[in-house]
């Protein structure tokens, strides 16, 4: 049973995520299809980018991940589908899949022609869903599309070192009101040397000590500091919304440094 | 594997939908499970309409179609399942199925009894959703009930000429803040004669030239006129949300003139 | 196919529901994952054992119910799997089991143990999926972990005899604001004789006469109470909803008497 993921910003008001499965049942009547999240907010490619980038490492080998968060639906934008060792991915070239391919080498990239008949607002059903269903049973992707280079990349920011702190910004908020960084945990631990509870971390004005291995290190309300399941350096409050409590969302910056007598 | 697709308004905070797919894996172990939405708003029969009939095109024949928007549950109503040439409908007979089956003719529609313990408030777990997988796993429908007539249709606008105007209904609008009209393209093509972006919209105090064919023909923060991915008028902003930034929701009425000097 | 059910508090904003998939596919390729909610509110365990106590009873025997509300991920609460004569539960030792578990006698429970390179935030990824997906596929509980017993419970109010009233309680407000309370259909009945229409509610300053069957027996916007689709007494408004029109949440208390003259 072939694996198709899915991820967008349509939301699930609409019966739009229903008819891209109805159109992938049709070509690939066993393909499983499991939703990642279609709540990405309208056009924010960032946080779809980020969303993907978290998922696709939970996935077996030739699982298929179809994103479609897509401003530029209709226009010249290039429609793609990337093939990489372990998976393939299908939707619009315009960042969605920078931060997977920063981890997962590209070995082959088409263009997905655009059917005469497609709705110029929704290439998800009528150009992503099918391709998507066509290499989730088995079609190479050259028979999908001429080959391309991505031409869109993110430009995400970065952990800063100022000094003896390493800045670093928030990237999203995600449904618990966690804040989720730049900071990978190797880009924390070649700064910091190690992640022993060592550093002192200053965010929304509030400083506290981290880092911590999950949030019942610390009492209920208060704010903590541990990388997250998917390799970040997060923040979260205990039994709160640290977004909430901290006053703190994307793209707020906050420092940390190595705690004095720690 | 049997396609069956659930729409309803049963919303996605509580266990009502999983109770549905517990009942019909029951009945229907290898059923394909597709949800369309469950966030049509409580008792909106219209809202649930018009996101049926945006959806049922794009599932492969024998599908069958499971809505529950149902304010009626309980009482008179008449619980039914219709067969078409192409798929199955089973719900209330409350006007839900109405504009699908303008398109797709009937060829069966039986009453569907309910039995002595079933829930009076909760019929799409215990009336609906055994049906539906009956169905699927290819019971003819007469052996579901006694032959009916649906006693309910919808009460819906349509788009009006005055002199050199049409007026036009927004019969829902999206997760993007899109506006969905009552004007089908057939309806469309016919006042206007052509959709070459020809016409001036006026829709919330703005006047605006259209159609366009996507989103990206026009400039971010500004509206744009088209034809939508179910084949009705539209009308967007790109990037934003056509709701919020032109004052408009289901109900209003905008118009349509061909552009002088166009 | 083995059904995997998922109910957890981690919402759709993100992927962390896709990624326990993902892993699950992995290891079950054709199990059956069907979404109970993932809309509990943060950390809120009642809600979660009201959700699934509600939901277990319309699912085929053998299906595993993985239930992840988890406000002590990572410290040393016990992560279990728990046997019954018809399904399994994975999740957290926290009382999320505890109302399904006062109808279905465990007859195995097990702690899960903790993979050394486990997320300490996110076991419903790391040790909860595993665990259910190895459920499903056939593995028996004594292979997942040591025996254990459950060592939380939850603390729920119960309804009280007051002289010639019932006072019972809102445990929770579903989707349409409907009140589900903590007086089951044999509880109510034990102590009113009947349901046949003889009691008086008293509700957020509203009285009314009750128990009626449905929604539909009552005017539109008029208040109503009936044994609801989970077996519990319930308090709805009419195509409105009785939480907002009442004014009353989930804590409330509210009482029932046999009405004079009824």
């Amino acid at each position: 049973m072939p694996i198709i993921t899915l991820l967008s910003d349509f939301g699930l008001r609409d019966a739009y995520v229903g008819q891209m499965k109805g159109v992938m049942v049709g070509i690939v009547p066993d393909a499983r299809l499991i939703d990642l999240t279609h709540a990405i907010p309208p056009q924010n490619v960032v946080a779809g980018a980020l969303a993907l980038d978290a998922a696709v490492g939970a996935f077996p080998d030739g699982s298929v991940h179809l994103a479609v968060v897509d401003p530029g639906v209709g226009t010249e934008r290039q429609a793609v589908a990337v093939v990489t060792q372990r998976f393939a991915l299908v939707g619009p070239d315009n960042g969605l899949f920078d931060l997977v391919l920063k981890r997962y080498r590209a070995t082959a990239c088409v263009r997905l022609p655009s059917p005469t008949d497609a709705s110029q607002t929704f290439h998800g059903r009528d150009v992503f869903a099918p391709a998507a269903a066509r290499l989730a049973g088995g079609a190479d992707v050259r028979e999908l599309g001429e080959q391309t280079e991505l031409q869109v990349s993110l430009d995400l920011p970065q952990p800063v070192e100022r000094g003896e702190t390493l800045e670093v910004h928030v990237l999203d908020v995600d449904h618990f009101g966690n804040l989720i960084t730049d900071a990978t945990v190797k880009r924390v631990t070649e700064w910091a040397g190690d992640l022993t509870g060592r550093l002192e971390i200053a965010a929304g004005g509030v400083r506290f000590r981290g880092l911590h291995r999950t949030f019942g290190d610390v009492a209920e309300g208060e704010p903590v500091a541990y990388i997250g399941s998917s390799g970040r350096l997060e923040v979260a409050v205990r039994n709160g919304s640290a977004s909430r409590v901290l006053g703190v969302g994307a793209g707020a910056m906050f420092t940390i440094r190595r705690a004095s007598g720690g």
